[in-house]
């Protein structure tokens, strides 16, 4: 269980709402794409990014010459940052009551930029790890220049929520005998066939075992 | 093409920036979820939520009691919105070089909250329709009493930039000659088959439509 923080509390639909690390790390890990958000001279911004969970901190991939990064020394930017997965668009008989099932989990606080390379480079073989396990035994690892040139930031998951909706349409009782069509459109995202570079042929197993079971 | 202005112009990697309506608004328009973010006691927050674009409005769909649309009256709320679709993992010899290839719009702006009803009662017709072309004929419109209910924010599609990855690895030449694989992992969405709610069969034509090819 993660803290329960008045950031993290809904002021509506709180049955959807949960702070266990059981329902919020898979959705973290699911994801490709988190959204992260910040304030630069008192306005909002957001920006999309790369994240991986590592135990209760999530790391969140940038670039050296970044806003959100330039931002963030040495004292550290506050940040929300949020991860959507979308699992179906819930068509209701009444325009009103249609929705969409999904899985999201919005973590608040302050983060840091990650400085000793070890951490770094944990960092970046983890987010290549995600894609696949044994992935990262494929690949060159970075250089200590490629560390100085990688910029990540280090949120720990004390203030996060998920909130989830599963379940099936929800009209009012009245309009159950109107004649229009009521359901689920499922939706998931998935990983086609992979397609080699120049000068590489086949795909390698831990790859294969990629494709149609991705989030 | 939209305006460029200094919150749109990218500090880096230039060459993905666009400013064009006609990169931008498709990419609005096939994403189902975009993520608001806005300010609260100088705090970031930032809410995955339902949007449709009509014209060079962007309307985001909220709720009467949720925090964004409680500062956003009277005078409008300062917003940034993304919307991201990802469309591969880029697996490069290095693990330094791994990326995504993925669409993303990011608007600024002030947000206001749509009160003519009318304009409410397009946007969720536009929500729906979204969903597939002829489903708004086939639902209950709604009650005044459930306009009096849905919250919307307006925003004007002013300050509005695009951003895409969209090509092969990007190895260093040096590493070419080492024996990882690289390549692209295609990432999509679809649609499986519909789920029809209790006391219905059967899925209508313009429903067909959407399985295998949503965004």
């Amino acid at each position: 269980m993660y803290a329960i923080t008045p950031r993290t509390t809904a002021t509506r639909l709180r049955e959807r709402m949960s702070y266990d690390a059981e329902v919020i790390d898979p959705i973290l890990d699911e994801a490709w794409v988190c959204h992260l958000s910040f304030v630069v001279d008192g306005e909002p911004r957001v920006l999309p990014t790369l994240h991986v969970r590592i135990g209760d901190v999530l790391y969140v991939h940038g670039s050296t010459g970044s806003r959100p990064l330039r931002g963030a020394q040495p004292a550290g930017i506050r940040v929300s940052v949020a991860v959507t997965l979308i699992d179906g668009l819930v068509l209701a008989r009444s325009q009103f009551h249609h929705s969409a099932n999904y899985r999201s989990v919005v973590a608040h606080g302050t983060a840091t930029v990650v400085t000793d390379p070890a951490e770094k480079s944990a960092v970046l073989t983890a987010i290549v790890e995600k894609i696949a396990v044994g992935r990262a035994a494929d690949t060159r690892p970075p250089s200590p220049k490629e560390l100085a040139q990688t910029s990540v930031l280090r949120l720990p998951l004390a203030e996060v929520s998920a909130k989830v909706r599963a379940k099936g349409v929800g009209d009012d009782p009245e309009d159950y005998a109107l004649p229009h069509w009521a359901g689920i459109v499922p939706l998931r995202t998935v990983a086609g066939e992979p397609e080699p570079d120049e000068g590489i042929s086949g795909v390698p197993d831990y790859l294969r075992a990629v494709i149609g079971v991705t989030g």
